[in-house]
């Protein structure tokens, strides 16, 4: 059993927030997001491949990614990392390069709870509400729910 | 005289776009975006000195400025680049360092017309609604117009 996955898509607004209680503390937490190498082994939803072939986790730094499916479809993503301050707040850009110059912008933070435990709120923006409506039809929840739950074990 | 500058705020959302046509070509226009020499002599409102300190014109580079009044206050801005087409496109985000982690992500498209001129359009996305108003309120309108008028001087 996992903790829920709580995200939000207000109406009309190109917004989507998505917030998660992990059990573990933050330096835990972010080290997961910050370290690629263990970031390769929950981002993204299950059955994927994963290789990410940059990912300079600093303000200015640059990152991409390459999910590959069980049929050998490759999708790739990309950004750049605007703001990062260790434990607090991560602030990058996002484009899936399946469809090009449709790029997001995803800023997440880092909440510490009582009981070691962590609250992470991402808070993505994208440049048109049909957009947000896009990936939300796109499965992003699926992938992110899923992406969650391999963190939790990985922090176990 | 110079070309109007429009500046559309849709009511509700998070969103600035801002076109302008010049009377020079994309390849001019795009120059006086892409070299830092020239940006700095048109960027900003008029009445403030500038410093471009960095200004990494590719995808994944950063950029820095400072803005200062005639009283001797400084106002800092800096971001990254994530799109960069020479020509076409640029994406990059924007961050005014008086409001820390407020950040924007703006895309500027350039256009050919008739008689080698070119229209651009601006794309601003804010992470809130409240955001979104608060740049229109602090006199961005007064910044960008001004500074497109000097941007007409250099292109003359």
């Amino acid at each position: 059993m996992t903790n829920p996955t709580t995200i939000t898509a207000p109406e009309g607004l190109p917004f989507i927030e998505i917030v998660r209680e992990f059990d573990a503390p933050v330096a835990a937490v972010y080290n997961a997001w910050a370290d690629p190498s263990l970031a390769a082994k929950w981002l993204g939803p299950d059955g994927y491949g994963m290789e990410i072939e940059t990912y300079d986790f600093v303000p200015g730094g640059s990152w991409r990614y390459l999910n590959t499916d069980q049929e050998g479809n490759v999708y790739a993503f990309h950004g750049v990392f605007h703001t990062v301050e260790p434990g607090e707040l991560v602030i990058q850009t996002f484009e899936w390069e399946g469809l090009p110059h449709h790029v997001s912008l995803e800023s997440l933070r880092f909440e510490p709870l009582p009981g070691d435990r962590t609250r992470t709120t991402a808070w993505s923006t994208f440049p048109s509400v049909e957009g947000r409506d896009g990936m939300i039809a796109n499965g992003m929840e699926h992938g992110v729910v899923e992406g969650y739950a391999r963190l939790d074990g990985l922090l176990t």
